[in-house]
């Protein structure tokens, strides 16, 4: 029985509001149960300095917690002047994630960041961030093509994540932080609307996993993912 | 007219909510129309260090803008490494404003840390800020008195904030970016509940002002945060 | 009675000492009694990047303490690698005093920034920076008109700043720091030679003041404003 | 055909030097092919301080690497005063994998810190990064061991680590840098002697990967690490 | 001719003035001709950390110069967040030249830091920072002396500074900034009162120098160092 | 007798081994005995900004330590963010000597960047630092040769450095750290092929040195010298 009392391969409840930020071309509040982040999607009319002139443009993505997003509050960042390990980690993950979907070549020579910010967190946060960054991104392109600024082909696929773990013996679906603190192995699947795998990162936090274990985990990851992209599908459809 | 087409006298739509932050101690969602700031109190077992042994508490405050929460894209300041002049300002501008009405000797050896952090702006982020996070700490303090960790003093009073400009030559209260950017003066007030004044801070951006100026925007502002405490003794009583 | 001895209304004896520093293009060393600070003008053939083709130039200033030259020794804003808060508020206060003055369209392309460096604190530094730094402005600006730089009309008015503060129930002129250390309200008027008010930043230190106290202190600061421009005019006609 | 014209299978030749550093307790210079990683332990008397008093020690790992070991010079990370979220992620990457073979109640209140620095780069410096390191460690827990510091039982398991790639279509074993650049899929495995997986890290650079491909991978990287673990048996019984 | 018009072997115009710093326990005002350094000396109640429990104390020096002290503007390192290498070079010269003369066991569990910061520049500001350095060291522990803090004999010696160049085959002492950046070789000398050599730093600007050139420079210093100590024990008497 | 039971006049063996780094247009790897330094010159097509233009290059150098080249582990200095004031006077000093011996001008707009990283210590980093940079520096000037990207007379001279030190009193060359420690007077020579001397740093660490001493210790670094050179010559003919 996991803690959350939710069945092996069930997700939590998962929303995606669209349009929750004025100024930003796109944008998305994503919520995984209790994990909450705000993505929003900001357009630059040039790329970054070493694709100018490719006629390629660039996503990137910027991640942050909110100091109280936390059971006991972190130090902001800002305040200790560097950005941690951890959060460059995932915004890394993240950019890469939404790359493997965009035509950069389509886009022509502009920047698209994407900033996911986490206002309460209850794990979960890379891919809750993933999944809400894609449909920030989808509006923001949506944005452009209603002002001639890109043709069709811009965004090639859905792009989500989920996180599956061994709890107990037990792969279980989309951790919340009291499984993830409790679980063996913690692994995050991207994938995309097709089924492809964009990237995995599975780590053994106690005892190391093998591949019968890998599989399993895969299988619950996909399923998870084809319902994540339904909710997108949904989402952008309102 | 002003560009709101509010009169002269009116705030903007004003909203409290409590309660919006699963971990924190207190938390406050404040909305000023379309500005809208989280805030959260939390509570740390001991005070900074140079109140150790004194018998005192202390009282701060961060203040942070998700990068996208503004016209155009901020850079982020944790990906800058410092944080800005005008935050640093603000910042403490709420600290000094909270701990006017805090007694630091009935709060204990104990420090509150309220982070107000800007989601969407629209001009006056610093005086919703200073509103919202009063509610913030008065919650964390009901936490405390919930759990006899404190006795029934430790609040003196509420403390609330507006804004007030010189638009057009006339005077005009709770400016919203728009008016912001073309008023020839910009003033913040910050008064008590029982009227006090606890800081005013009046630059003029265009041509100075003058003493008669000086004592309209005093009275507009006096009106505004009589409404404004109104609201936090309603949002409290909910 | 003050610590001081001074009469409620009395400034500390204050000098402008202008051609201080060998390289400036204007320099004045100002003391407000025991309060000393080196200001100088330094000018730069272009302005700012954001204001390149405008037509516009900039006056900026920059703020610092000895490390000594405080009762106790700081550490060294060099050192820790960066500037505190209260740094950057007295900087961009100076600033925000000196541009409220000068017509930026009429100083061209061009940027000169006002390094006010205290040597010896004893209350007031911030006042003192902007009493001096507005002569190492004059001085700068008369160096570039003697060389057929500028025009005329650049520095439309004069700007000079004091603190008032209200001690033990009284308001009182320009405070030392025994006297602003306990002070219950301490207040920064800055105002021009014409009497406008540029800036006001009033904070309770201790208990809110009132209407009345707000105007008995600056009825006090626009009397020894009114005594500072007569030394500036003093000095630039030595 | 690989362009290093290996078998889809082969490692590069690999080496693993002991005792290459004077003062460190343990160290390994690791060469995979032309690139040279040199690891290094360090002990410390006492644990990370969040660990005091827990009765446990503590693995870390630190990376970095020389700037001209690149085919152009990189900046020098101590010169640009932070180190970059690539040299974060390899770095916490390296001190997991160790920490899962290690047991930290027997290796008690000490630390031991990893220095991987890769003097020459070409494609893999992660996983013989992780490789080299653990013969740094092993020697580091024997020096322990021939003091009396430590017990029998602190290493539970070797670790290594391999990368493999989709390249052309096809699954092909430790990509050098050619191939890297090159390949569709980059991913990275860290196994342990017996078999267990401790971590995977795979990203599909160009098009996403299917569960086909990443059971070819899985392959190929279990036969790379029965080979690496062979090569660091025979380096410590040297 | 030099460009000064003093003779091979004459100083500047040198003067030191004590008691400058209202809240130091010593200071200085050292001018060699136009380079005027503000030298001032604090007490710390117990030494640095890894001194703790020895007995001994320590002496250290910060160096710094006013953004304008020189011919442009230089950026304040405060601002830009780090010391040159040229500070820390500097800073490091002072406090190693102190130290050679002071006994630290004498001195005890103290620390006394000496400021040295530029307020005018034109050349040799590092042996003004020196011979200006000592007197306000001197003061301070005479400060002590006079409160029972420490014995007779913590001030071993004088310590003095000088530059001597080789300008066109000449060498000549005491360089001003117009020299200093047309000499061929630039040294600096530190000495104590009774001729004993504390540190050379010789560099070849243009051409190399030879042991004969060395040795000249050497005896034009000894004399200028004799002067400058005269100059010391004149200040100290007075 | 000295703790390396080496003669008063005696190096240790030294060895300068070329082509140690794949990518680098030039390298050495240069002991003096167990002081090992890798150093890698590395060619930009254009020099720094300021010589834009100018037809001149550039020389530069950077320094840096392994953090277990050290008796004890240092800190990283890319994870603490700056580098140590020591750091940047070596890497300072190693690029004087360069530019002492290189014909910017014949050079034209270019820069040589030579990386010295320590990677072992054993006291005299900076003087192998310097001689083993002089032989990465020819190789690359002579890889550019080959590709007739400069004439024939880059660079001038050798240059190469030595330590000498005053120890129980007596002269001798090249210390090792254990010497180092225990030295009264600790000097670094940087001389040319020809004989010229390049910078001098001498520092008394205990008590102050004499004219006499002084040049005993010339006359051994003038000895100590020509054996390098004699070295530098068989390196690079080999």
């Amino acid at each position: 029985m996991r803690p959350s009392k939710r069945a092996a391969d069930a997700l939590r409840a998962v929303t995606l509001e669209r349009g929750v930020a004025k100024h930003a071309e796109g944008s998305c509040l994503v919520k995984f149960g209790d994990t909450h982040v705000l993505c929003t999607a900001s357009l630059e009319d040039k790329p970054p300095s070493w694709l100018r002139g490719s006629g390629k443009g660039w996503v990137t993505a910027e991640y942050g917690m909110l100091p109280r997003s936390t059971g006991d509050r972190m130090r902001r960042e800002a305040a200790t002047g560097k950005q941690s390990g951890r959060t460059q980690e995932i915004q890394r993950l993240i950019g890469r994630s939404l790359r493997a979907v965009v035509d950069l070549v389509h886009l022509g020579e502009k920047q698209i960041t994407i900033d996911c910010d986490v206002l309460q967190a209850d794990g979960g946060t890379r891919t809750a961030s993933v999944t809400g960054a894609w449909v920030a991104l989808y509006d923001c392109v949506a944005w452009m093509k209603s002002r001639d600024m890109v043709g069709p082909k811009v965004i090639r696929d859905h792009v989500a994540a989920v996180s599956v773990g061994m709890y107990r013996g037990t792969p279980v679906l989309d951790l919340d932080y009291a499984e993830d603190s409790e679980a063996e192995t913690d692994a995050n699947f991207v994938m995309t609307g097709t089924g492809g795998i964009v990237e995995i990162q599975g780590t053994a936090e106690g005892k190391p996993f093998n591949e019968a274990e890998l599989t399993a985990m895969l299988t619950l990851a996909k399923n998870g993912i084809v319902d994540l992209v339904e909710l997108q599908k949904l989402a952008i459809s309102g």
